[in-house]
């Protein structure tokens, strides 16, 4: 793909992004990009067959931006509970945030196709949200930090509480005050220190 | 009303119930219940004036056969543990029903209005669980079954794990055996005889 049809396809990527956080993702069509895009139908259809194409496409860049700022905020020096504080932190800042982002469209999108899609970006986030706890909790526990809980479990556990408050937050508002009891609660289970 | 139109209301209720089982609801038309009541536009505006009413009146009555299940099934010497497993068998049914329920068009439906609508039925939904179970601790640990938790954040954390495990259960497939772990988590946080 040349320069300029590389760059035609980054405006219709951006364009659609915002209408998929307008509108979520089910009653978008093709002629709602087509309309932001402003370019012609044809040319839309040089690139993209259709809205779940374009929606995967947007998802994929969401995500691997995702992973970018992940990677650059744990020091080297930092014990279990420091990454685990930090990673309530990142959670309840994308809780409380009001819109502008792609979870509703997220949730749509599979709602119609996640039992049968096999590639599903809700469930590998889910599963790698559950590895990584898993991984930092056995490394909490080899420190003494934490309690010998079953870190499988307990991590599925944290992760259930996310993606319940995730849910929360975007069909109704929560508070602060939410957010920051569970989490407490979560760690006070987990930490010897916070007892 | 007189009763023909009642009769005639009620058909038009069982019918959009179906396409919203099957389409969600921010994708639905006037124009599908039309088609799926076999009734004239004239004739359905005569009842409702848009698929958010439809919906909402749909969901009332849901709503209402699901609270007469519920008060049946409690015997009068039940121990709170008791029922506390009732409540988790009843809900781990109702996270493995495959299809056939309204819950992805009653979140589809409170995406886009939850934030605003004074009236919210998932609100509701959560909150009446928090209040029923903070209940049901209370006298847990009244009666020396249950472990001395905070129970207003324990019954908030039981119904957080139940949302995601919602979530996830309409998005991909999940295991019963997920269910069952965290449920047995849940009950081994707080019951004494379960240690």
């Amino acid at each position: 793909m040349g320069e300029k049809s590389e760059q035609k396809k980054e405006h219709i990527l951006g364009c659609a992004r915002k209408v998929f956080v307008e509108k979520g993702f089910r009653s978008v069509t093709m002629k709602d990009i087509v309309e932001a895009s402003e370019i012609s139908r044809g040319g839309l259809y040089l690139y993209f067959s259709n809205t779940a194409e374009i929606f995967l496409e947007v998802l994929k860049r969401e995500t691997e931006a995702d992973d970018d700022v992940f990677s650059v905020s744990i020091s080297e020096d930092a014990t279990a509970t420091d990454i685990l504080l930090l990673f309530f932190k990142e959670q309840k800042k994308e809780l409380l945030r009001r819109r502008g982002d792609l979870s509703i469209a997220t949730y749509e999108f599979y709602f119609a196709r996640g039992r049968e899609e096999r590639e599903n970006h809700l469930r590998d986030q889910y599963d790698a949200g559950v590895r990584i706890l898993k991984h930092l909790i056995d490394q909490g526990i080899a420190s003494g930090e934490f309690y010998e809980v079953d870190s499988s479990v307990f991590a599925g556990n944290i992760m259930l509480v996310i993606e319940g408050l995730k849910i929360l937050s975007r069909t109704r508002r929560i508070s602060e005050k939410l957010v920051d009891t569970q989490f407490a609660h979560l760690l006070q289970q987990l930490c010897m220190e916070d007892e």
